[in-house]
């Protein structure tokens, strides 16, 4: 362990988060929205944690990160992100306790989306920029963590990702991380820019669609409007976010290749297929099961489940309807999506395509193997032989994702919660998605999560962003020896 | 394809049913139930398929069942015996309809205990005992399944049996199947007569101390009375069907082992060890759970709650409680049982301690190979190391389980079930449980499932029992290519 390094690096983060609360400071100043003062306090104090950190650590050129720094590096920092970027909410009053502030910004760095706030519309707007910027700065940490870092940890499944990331370095056994890291910004923040411009042009405002883009790209799903994105109403903005969320929710490697000239790169990455199909079937089986039901036009029911269901998938959280009125079977498959989530290498969470397409492909290997017991087989990715010991990995991902999702909606019971609010508030945190069913559902709000919940479903965003393992390990006895 | 002799198999055994089905006759004549006649012709008609499929096969003394053969074989005689069972309940007239009878009779021999019966007491006697009876075959086939047949066909982790089935054969490589049969059913003979004398010794009447017997030992969960074991309210009937539901829940070879002097087996085996700790802990959550809330006497919480999760863990399915109104942690620990299930070799059903425990520890080696990513890992069990295709054959058998889990609740909520009971009634037929929550709790009844959700439990039935394997794989057009 380096703890220097791991405390520098961490140092360094609550520096550039207390720079970065300038943003809405300015905005703050400019619309005269009452919380100048208390973000300026917030950025002394973050100025002043960040320098303190960089005083009683060194810099040393010399050390290296090895496999645990890196797991405590994310990990705290995740964690030591949330502290800081909770001071304006706390400073401003917009919050009052540390609970919820820390519910809401850790809500936003791990792009989960879940919100205890009732009335978003009433905060000064400086605040709810803020509440974007975390979002979006936590969108940021996710792609560089599972395209650059998770893969060299080797973490469920995401090893098999070390030979695609798009380095610029020729020999591709030392990827310079910083250097994907740049690249794959890039491709993020040009993204965001389009879709600021393509809903402002549809209409919005500016500040909105400013807001809305921070929040697609990170499948986050905050929005600086109460009901969401059905404030609106506007078939337009569906589109446009329905195109965006999907986009978020693919593999950020491949938008790179894909604006390197790769244009059939969607279709030609198996994994990209699935998605991209099971997204397709999902759409489709909504919009029949409530075409005549809920919404009596073919052309709303549709764009109603695509909406939804490209919501949930990606685990971005957006609403445009309350899909608790809708028949159990849509409800249904919007849990499914939920566990299912979108690619890996995308800012999505969720068990993830990649891993689901493995665990498929692995089940039908058995039967396989049933039928011709002398058989040698193997599970392929495309092309590619998957070697079992990834296969493994996967597994020990899943069951510790079941596990502790078990647990943790016991645990939500015992305080009180109903059988689907327990089962779908842990779900909905766990897989990064924000809105879910029975008392948090996509009308409702995580205020009225008692408090011992309210810590419990923050673990859980925290686990599900950081891909268990990354939080598992450091809380081992055995992690901790030297 | 062995046709000839897989037709013969099931000639037989239909052959077997149709004899069996004359002690159901003589009690009728004895008790002058009204339902002489009816038992007669079912009896007739039996015999006279099972001859005619006799005749239609030869007796081939040469040929041999291989891996395929034997996957038909099982799959096909319990399909053939649901068919051959429902004959007396038509016959008689004590279920009208196909669908009813059949559910009623798979529900019998995959030991699951689900029952579309409103008024068992009020059924002729010799029907009742039919009704048992199944349910005491359908364990017998289970024991010979997973001990004798399921390990050497490789399926879901239970080839580690292999080296553990207790065979009178010195040659372990060629244990010859019906003589551990004829070991293990002597051991399921005694233990059902232990009961039978248990509880008429206690004061309950012969029929019902037969009936409830006969359905302990295969985990059935069947009763002769409407309110099951409720309608005793009797703290010794309770103890004692308690220890014979856990009983039943252990691997029979154990049982074989502690009865040739080891008496220490069921501490000392992992997997024994590991189930009763489990069993341990939720016995006493529940009882902390609903003591002072739903009981005044802490004797009486702990005797409900021992009661409810020996029965559903070991997915007997008996009740002496309305569970549903007990708080949220113990119903949600009760569908955790479910899941779970009893050991591997004994007839209850569930995921299976064995998987579980080779689940977790798989689970346990991701964390520290990402702790020590260049130690070398195995998972034991015991003192043996487990194989990684064992592994993986329980990991397909797993995500299987999973994705047929997740269609077949889809499939329940497009026919309008509401959300817990789509979920839970999925539940508590693939897992052989029986009673559920929702529509279909422990007060309720299958009897309010639509047509087409009665067949789909049915499959699900069938599939739970028969470790889903040597279902699937008949409906794969790769096995029936040459």
């Amino acid at each position: 362990m380096h703890l220097n390094i791991i405390f520098r690096f961490v140092g360094i983060l609550v520096l550039f988060l207390g720079v970065s609360m300038s943003a809405p400071l300015m905005v703050s100043i400019i619309m005269a929205d009452g919380a100048s003062w208390g973000i300026f306090y917030s950025i002394l104090l973050s100025l002043a944690i960040g320098v303190l950190l960089l005083l009683v650590t060194q810099k040393d050129p010399d050390s290296h990160l090895n496999h645990r720094d890196g797991v405590a590096v994310v990990t705290l920092g995740w964690v030591a992100a949330g502290l800081v970027g909770a001071i304006p909410f706390l400073f401003t009053g917009a919050i009052s306790g540390l609970t919820d502030a820390y519910f809401e910004t850790m809500s936003g760095f791990t792009t989960t989306g879940a919100t205890i706030l009732r009335d978003i519309e009433g905060l000064p707007r400086s605040i709810v920029l803020w509440r974007s910027i975390i979002q979006w700065f936590g969108g940021m940490g996710i792609i560089v963590l599972s395209i650059a870092i998770l893969p060299f940890l080797g973490v469920g499944g995401m090893q098999l990702y070390k030979a695609e990331v798009p380095s610029p370095v020729v020999d591709k056994l030392k990827p310079r991380i910083s250097d994907t890291a740049k690249m794959l910004w890039k491709v993020y923040l040009s993204i965001t820019f389009l879709q600021v411009i393509l809903l402002f042009a549809g209409g919005m405002s500016l500040f909105d669609a400013v807001n809305h883009a921070f929040c697609t790209m990170p499948t986050g799903g905050f929005s600086p409007k109460n009901s969401s994105i059905a404030y609106y109403n506007n078939s337009y903005f569906d589109g446009v976010i329905i195109i965006f969320m999907l986009l978020a929710g693919i593999n950020f490697s491949l938008h790179y290749r894909l604006i390197k000239g790769e244009f059939t790169i969607f279709g030609k990455d198996p994994e990209c297929r699935f998605f991209l199909i099971i997204v397709a079937v999902f759409i489709t089986m909504v919009t029949l099961n409530i075409y005549g039901v809920v919404y009596d036009s073919f052309t709303t029911a549709f764009r109603f489940a695509a909406f939804q269901v490209v919501s949930i998938i990606t685990t971005t959280g957006f609403v445009t309807a309350d899909f608790e009125a809708w028949p159990i079977l849509s409800q249904s498959i919007l849990i499914v999506c939920m566990f299912l989530g979108s690619m890996a290498g995308s800012t999505g969470g969720g068990i993830k395509t990649l891993r689901v397409i493995l665990l498929i492909k692995h089940g039908y290997r058995e039967i396989f193997r049933i039928i011709h017991p002398h058989a040698v087989t193997t599970v392929k990715m495309g092309r590619r032989v998957v070697p079992p010991e990834i296969l493994g990995s996967i597994w020990g991902f899943f069951i510790l994702y079941l596990i502790l999702f078990v647990i943790s909606s016991l645990i939500m019971a015992s305080i009180g919660l109903d059988m689907i609010s327990s089962f779908i508030s842990v779900a909905a945190c766990i897989f990064n998605v924000g809105p879910g069913l029975g008392i948090v559902g996509p009308m409702d709000n995580y205020q009225v999560i008692p408090f011992t919940g309210k810590w419990v479903l923050i673990f859980c965003m925290l686990l599900g962003r950081l891909e268990i393992y990354t939080v598992i390990v450091l809380l081992m006895p055995e992690y901790w020896r030297k």
